[in-house]
C-alpha cells in the first residue's frame, strides 16, 4: 500500500525544543542577571503543554493556538520561579517566540530533502501554523503544506487532529504515515487508521530520559531517524 | 510599515492554469482521438469557477475544496463538449489533477525564492490546502504555509478569507500585503485591511485579453512581476 504523505510530529520528533527553549531563556536571564537555570525553566514550563491542550481536548475550553497556551503557561512559570515581575508584555511575547527558534536534530533536514522527493512531507504537530511556518524558516524544514492542530481546531491526540490533516491533504488516512518519537501520537494515529513510522529521540528530556527510547509495539516503519526513514522509502520507491 | 508576510493569488498571479490545464487536455483528448481544443475546453472550464464558488460564498451550500468544484465543473464542461461518455470516473479525476501541473511563469520560482528570505511567504488562494502543495511541488514553489480558502472555509473576495489567512499567520492584517494581478481581489483585501500589490500578467487569459491589464488605482506597490517585487523588498530592508 502506497504512502502518499507523512506527517510528522515536530517538538522533540524533529527538533530539540529543550536546548531551543533553554537556549532563548538563558539569553533574556542574562540580560536581566536572573540567576535561574535555564534548562529547569524549559522543562517547567513545558510541563504545563499538556494539561493546557487537555481543557481543549475535553470541550472545557475553545479551541485556541498553542501559541495562545504557551504565553499563559509563561506567565504562570515565571511566577512559579519569582521573576514575574521582571518581565513586561514585550518581553513575554519575545521569550514565547522562543517555540519558533528550535534547533532540529542533525538528521532531519537532510532526511526531511530527500523524503519530499518522494511524497507529500508536512508537520502533524499541536503548534499553529503561524509557530511551524516560523520554525520551519528557522530549522530550514522544507514543509510541502501544515497540517495539525490548527486545521482540525483539536489537539492531538484526539482523533480528529489526524483525521481532518489527512482531509486536508485529500487523502484517505491509509495513505498517509504519521511520524513521531511518541509511541502515544502513534496508538492514536493508528486508532484513526493511518500508517505509523516510529524511531526514538534519547536526547529529548536529557540525559535521565526514561520514556520512548524504543517502540512499545510493532509500528509499520521503526527506524533511526529522519535520514534513514527517507533512505528506506528512496529503496521502495525503486523497487 | 513593516510587512511581515507576502499571500499571493496563484491561479493567473503566479501560474498559467491556461495552458497548464489546455495541456493536461491536449494529452488526454490525444489519447481517447477526440477533436476538441483544449484550449476552449480549459477557457470553458475556468469559465464554471466563479460561478461555483458564488454558490458557497452566498451561503446556499457549505464549504466544499475547490477540488469538488473543480470536478463538478468538469462533469459539466464534458456534457457540453458532447464528450461526457468518452471519460471514466477515474480519467475525470486523473483530469481534474491538471490544476496540481500549471507551469510557473518565468519569475515566479526566483522572485518567491528571493522574498522568502526575507518576509514569510504563503498563497492565499481558492485552491484547497491539498492542491496548493501538489501545485507548490510541481511547480518548485518554496511556500513557508498555505493559508487561503481552505482555512476560512470560505471563498475569495470574501472578507473572512483574508482576515482568517492572517489570523492563521498571527499577524495583524496590516502587516500583510495581499499580491495579486487581479485588481477585484485587491479591493477586498484592502477593505480587510491588508497591504496590497499589483502586477499585471498579460497572458493570463491569451492573446485577447482586456482585463487586469494595469492597476485600477493606487495599490501599495505595483511592479512588473514577482521578481521585481521580491527586488523591491530586498531593497527596503537595506534601507
Amino acid at each position: 500500500m502506497q504512502v502518499d504523505a507523512y506527517i510528522f510530529d515536530v517538538f522533540g520528533t524533529l527538533v530539540d525544543w529543550r536546548k531551543g527553549v533553554a537556549d532563548e531563556a538563558a539569553l533574556m536571564f542574562r540580560d536581566k542577571s536572573i540567576g535561574v537555570d535555564a534548562v529547569d525553566f524549559a522543562v517547567a514550563w513545558r510541563k504545563k503543554y499538556h494539561p493546557a491542550m487537555q481543557r481543549i481536548r475535553s470541550g472545557e475550553r475553545s479551541y485556541v493556538q498553542l501559541d495562545v497556551l504557551h504565553l499563559e503557561n509563561l506567565e504562570e512559570t515565571l511566577e512559579e520561579f519569582g521573576i514575574a515581575e521582571r518581565f513586561s508584555a514585550d518581553d513575554k511575547q519575545a521569550l514565547n517566540h522562543a517555540w519558533e527558534k528550535l534547533p532540529p536534530w542533525p538528521d532531519t533536514m537532510p532526511g526531511l530533502t530527500e523524503l519530499k522527493k518522494h511524497a507529500i512531507i508536512a508537520p502533524c504537530s499541536n503548534g499553529s501554523i503561524a509557530l511551524m511556518a516560523r520554525l520551519a524558516k528557522f530549522a530550514g524544514l522544507p514543509w510541502d503544506a501544515i497540517v495539525g492542530a490548527d486545521i482540525a481546531h483539536n489537539y492531538k491526540p484526539e482523533r480528529e487532529t489526524y483525521l481532518a490533516s489527512c482531509a486536508a491533504l485529500r487523502l484517505p488516512p491509509e495513505r498517509v504515515m504519521m511520524v513521531a518519537a511518541h509511541n502515544n501520537d502513534l496508538v492514536a494515529a493508528r486508532a484513526a487508521g493511518l500508517r505509523t513510522g516510529f524511531f526514538p529521540r534519547p536526547g529529548e528530556h536529557g540525559p535521565n530520559q526514561s520514556t520512548d527510547l524504543k517502540a512499545d509495539t510493532h509500528w509499520d516503519v521503526v527506524c533511526r531517524d529522519v535520514a534513514q526513514l527517507a533512505e528506506i522509502v528512496a529503496i521502495a520507491d525503486r523497487i
